[in-house]
């Protein structure tokens, strides 16, 4: 016998509606993958030339900072879910004690957005971390060099840093004192000898129900995603299989709800050390739009609605995913014809941002049995709409 | 050396407004293909609540039927579609006199407008028809059956039937008088010894440049569309290509832009007739979602935007497509647990329609390797939302 569940029941109309705080792509995109499931998507923006908000009905254009405005957002809501990390943990708490679920919760969200919290959570479950300490100048950070290998050190804000930004490469005890400028807490960490990136997504929903993708390579350029494989090539079975269940674990004792990407990396002795977290839809899993059974944004959602998650396994050999960054040419839709002609499988996201160098602004998937070819089909469609490649 | 091309070119944005008239749920399943490609999608829709305008953000809510509202809607748009046939063509020549593109035109349009039209076209063309004449009594049809095999005989209204509606069966004199109540033209049609129904899909775009979908079967239960099966299992090779080929043929010849569907007999004798038309994209083609490289809605877009079309090769060895009628339950969304938790590689897509029984309100798609194993799933979840099947 069925029965009613969840949401709000007037009349015939008995799908929930979902909230989204921040009208960024990953917004956009959830709402893509939001529409087959008959649901009710609704945006809080902060402008109406959003990514998100260009193709959402229904949008309330605010400030997520203001508690006031997140309390009447999330009236109309059934549950609270996020494009980004940056609501203030307290504004998340008023929420829950009103009565709405908010997913991932505050307990859970705060060790993606301070780096301190999440470093000594992972710490505390075991998860494989860099050497790293809280530092509170540059004699502490010279003290922190010293007890490891020396120079160079990483130092990154705890807080609100992205896309590499946040982030110091310091070479010398001279470089140290730059962080320490904005007077925010800041995080040192040993610079990890790596073979390179790897991530493992993974979903998880309030049942505990949790979903593992294929652990996929991501390459970097400048700070910045480039190109992300999946799965990621000659992974040892052993080490992805670690992968896997680390960012499950971690999901579990962080009691993450949602996408939760864990940003990895493989060092030259075989090990695999956590970089970052994000909890919510990520760069490293836009490849599962195309080249998974379910995408992490259709998963994502499933996860908030504690519905039962769909299948994560992948439906091609291998799927690249390449970023599409602003270039010099501000016209990226002259270069459709070119791309869709050269490539008719070529999946092309754009997010309807203005063009401006080195932004992102879309991403294109390919996938196929060859990875060589895959790859280069990627690369040179993100070239050509770029404006790097010219043939 | 790059250039701009087409839409409007006003600083950075030069991504062109695809408008599409009616808010149904074709419209709601190309806004959601139209995303990725970062176009602007606008719609004209006869009210807030329709499938297409829970989810657009730029509606305009008005009649279709009335220019000055179409004319007004066009402006904004660097070209037209529809959801529907419903458009007056003088309508249509009247937009493309103002100076905008309608895809497709109004010349081809009237083919799947108007039945008389659609067989008069299609017999000049030699593509093969069931036996048909107009006929302006029941006296008329009861000549038409004896010019044949007599009784039964089909007639249907030239304008504005679907989906069994404006079609009779006539099995006597007695029955042929009811169409002509309604003081519209009538077409009779011989009933055709069919052993299946089939459709051939094909896309194409103002450049000439087509593309052809495998040819699927196609089940119907009361008149409308239960069950379609790509590719049509067991179809011979020559007749699939011949279809294949009829439809990038009647595409041509009639100018269609944008999606076909032909939908067509497969007789006992191994011959294929040329059933119904429709421009636009078709309840036969919503596999193509889960289950082709490019869905029939994201060529759509591209065909009317004059953009190279996508690969329309399938993703799975089967892929099996099963409408959502509404049944005695109104609330589908609490069934989701169990059609998911069932099946991790289902996909669903619902129109966020009111539930009515018998009302296509959505539908789901499964693919894999075994055929009996895809249908299976699909029909028990469409029986499952529905409320047919409840373990």
């Amino acid at each position: 016998m069925r029965t009613p569940r969840g949401g709000r029941y007037s009349g015939g109309v008995t799908f929930p509606v979902v909230g989204m705080v921040g009208g960024g792509q990953l917004a956009r995109m959830t709402h893509e993958a939001g529409i087959p499931l008959g649901i009710k998507f609704k945006l809080l923006s902060d402008t109406p030339q959003d990514s998100a908000a260009q193709v959402v009905s229904d949008v309330v254009i605010g400030d997520y900072r203001d508690l006031g405005t997140l309390r009447d957002f999330a009236r109309g809501c059934d549950v609270i879910t996020f494009d980004h990390e940056h609501v203030p943990t307290e504004h998340l708490r008023a929420l829950e004690a009103d009565g709405i679920p908010v997913r991932p919760g505050p307990e859970a969200l705060v060790h993606a957005q301070d780096k301190g919290v999440m470093r000594a959570k992972l710490t505390e479950i075991g998860a494989p971390c860099p050497r790293h300490r809280l530092v509170k100048d540059p004699a502490d950070v010279v003290a922190f060099a010293e007890e490891g290998d020396g120079f160079p050190v990483i130092l990154k804000t705890v807080r609100g840093g992205y896309d590499g930004k946040g982030v110091w490469f310091v070479r010398s005890p001279e470089d140290a004192a730059e962080p320490f400028k904005a007077g925010v807490p800041v995080l040192a960490e040993e610079k990890v000898d790596f073979v390179r990136e790897l991530a493992a997504n993974v979903v998880r929903s309030p049942h505990g129900q949790a979903v593992a993708y294929p652990v996929v390579e991501s390459q970097q350029v400048d700070g910045v995603c480039d190109t992300v494989i999946a799965p990621a090539p000659n992974l040892d079975e052993g080490l992805a299989l670690r992968a896997e269940e680390l960012a499950l674990r971690i999901a579990k004792e962080l009691g993450v709800i949602g996408h939760l990407a864990v940003e990895l990396f493989e060092t030259s002795d075989g090990r695999i050390l956590v970089n970052e977290l994000a909890m919510r839809p990520h760069n490293s899993g836009h490849w599962t739009q195309d080249g998974a059974v379910t995408s992490q944004f259709a998963n994502h959602v499933r996860a908030v609605l504690d519905l039962p998650l769909g299948d994560p396994r992948p439906r091609a050999t291998w799927t690249v995913m390449a970023n599409v960054l602003g270039g010099d040419y501000p016209d990226m839709y002259s270069a459709y014809l070119h791309c869709m002609a050269r490539d008719p499988k070529l999946k092309i996201h754009m997010y309807g941002k203005d063009v401006k160098p080195g932004r992102k602004v879309g991403h294109v998937n390919t996938y196929g049995d060859d990875l060589d070819d895959v790859l280069e089909r990627a690369r040179h469609a993100a070239g050509y709409l770029r404006g790097t490649i010219t043939e």
